[in-house]
């Protein structure tokens, strides 16, 4: 089971009804969170998922509100019984934000194992079938769009690998795709695997403007978690200035990618009642959400 | 008018219900921050007392959950317009973690200064008549309390100046408490001045042993803000070992030091009800009360 939460909604600074923009992502008892804003730890703690299984914590980019939660995070991580490795992943200059950071939690008592974006678009493998993809996108500083993706093997199919005689040590690594050779016969995945089969595909964008580039990247999403810094189409020489979005824009590019689902998020501090602009933003693309803190999907495989 | 909140009063960790422990002074339209850690700021805008006009912003000692929130809301004083410079005040070390954390927030719209404590007790002229006094104490890390005293001047007499012919353009630097030389003549304090008067002082002292010296340092001091990280006496092994102090020897600092008032704070996140071990304490010393997030008293010059 998957299950995906919407740690704040909030953009630029803690609010008092309104923590800071986050999402956590629970696979398989291992959990990834993306970004950690000041006060992201209460908010996580609201949700009692826990912090001892957090594995991997992502980096959209290195303003304040992304990431200066960081530091009590650790603490709390280890204050949970954590003593194995924490990967954490991020955009060019992770290694010298979190030895700046880490000034202030010296005694973590697990390591940090940092993992510095270098490439355009970027893909780290967590587990078998578990991914994280990267890809630069356009703010005032450097900064990345993630996609998790969980892949589903195609099914495997033992009748027909017994019919063509395949032996059956051989089937796991026919299952996991890999072509095999055994006493000079070549045995393909396409021997014995079903139908291509879909996985699950969650997508997380914020700070950015929308680049054409995020449509390929968030394609058919199950979930597409986007910022929507502004709620009025006015606001358009802001969000140009200031490299955010409009919550129509958000909604463009939800229906241009036909995702299933958009939860639109990091509101402007000004941006007292969103629910003002949901509906234009429907009028775009239909399956919109207004993200709330703590909001929570479960996913299955189909 | 002085004016003092006590923005928080957990330790360790930021809880839903409990922001970190930090103190807000505030005398003729100027305000000093002592400690600020992750969500000091949401607790600051919960006061509504504003964010330009914190002038100064003092750390006891760089662990997280005094320091972690100053990024963030060094970018909201920016954001609420300050320009003029912001003095900030911290034990040895202070330099190497202000460079450290403000990689994330690296345009800040005005000027820090940085004033590293180097002497064991140290004192601050922030204006004319408002100091502010540190003294190392016991814990874990490099640490400090703090001191704020607005000094009263003695009431000047115009009517005795007359008297002793003492030229008017003299008076001003007398009540100042100068000694002046003029056409051979030499004019002390004390031919014009009256009694003294008795300032307000206001001491804050986290995350630290009871060691002796603080008892002159907190000396009749009008508020008295003093960590108890543990209600009961049964946790004295925990308390010496982690370099922190019960309630019991909070209350007993206070009555050894004669000051009016004491408020408990830094609570450890295991302490959930504080109450039930007040009675205790005030068995020691009486005007005993627990902190509360944004508890506020305003004192008057007597």
């Amino acid at each position: 089971m998957i299950k995906v939460a919407l740690i704040g909604c909030g953009g630029m600074m803690p609010l008092p009804n309104r923590y800071l923009t986050s999402m956590l992502f629970s696979y398989n008892g291992k959990m990834v969170l993306v970004d950690c804003g000041e006060g992201t730890q209460v908010s996580l703690k609201l949700l009692k998922w826990g912090f001892k299984a957090i594995e991997v914590i992502c980096f959209t980019h290195y303003h304040a509100d992304h990431i200066a939660g960081l530091p009590g995070l650790l603490l709390t991580i280890g204050n949970s019984g954590r003593t194995a490795p924490l990967t954490i992943i991020g955009p060019k200059g992770l290694l010298d934000v979190i030895r700046g950071l880490t000034i202030i939690c010296p005694n973590i008592p697990f390591e940090l194992r940092l993992m510095e974006i270098y490439e355009k678009e970027q893909v780290f493998e967590i587990m078998e079938d578990f991914y994280i993809y990267t890809i630069d996108v356009e703010h005032t500083i450097p900064c990345v769009a993630y996609t998790i993706e969980i892949k589903r093997r195609r099914k495997f199919n033992p009748d027909k690998a017994r019919k063509q005689n395949i032996p059956m040590f051989l089937w796991n690594r026919l299952h996991k795709g890999e072509e095999v050779v055994f006493e000079d016969k070549v045995f393909t995945p396409n021997m014995v695997l079903g139908e291509k089969r879909k996985g699950i595909k969650i997508s997380y964008c914020t700070d950015t403007r929308p680049i054409e580039c995020l449509v390929d990247f968030v394609k058919e999403a199950d979930l597409f978690i986007c910022e929507g810094m502004y709620g009025e189409d006015e606001s358009i020489d802001k969000a140009m200035a200031n490299k955010h979005m409009l919550f129509s824009e958000a909604a463009l590019l939800a229906k241009k990618a036909n995702v299933k689902e958009l939860w639109l998020t990091h509101y402007s501090p000004a941006l007292k009642e969103p629910a003002i602009f949901l509906e234009r933003s429907r009028n775009i693309f239909k399956n919109t959400l207004l993200g709330e803190d703590r909001m929570i999907k479960t996913l299955n495989f189909k």
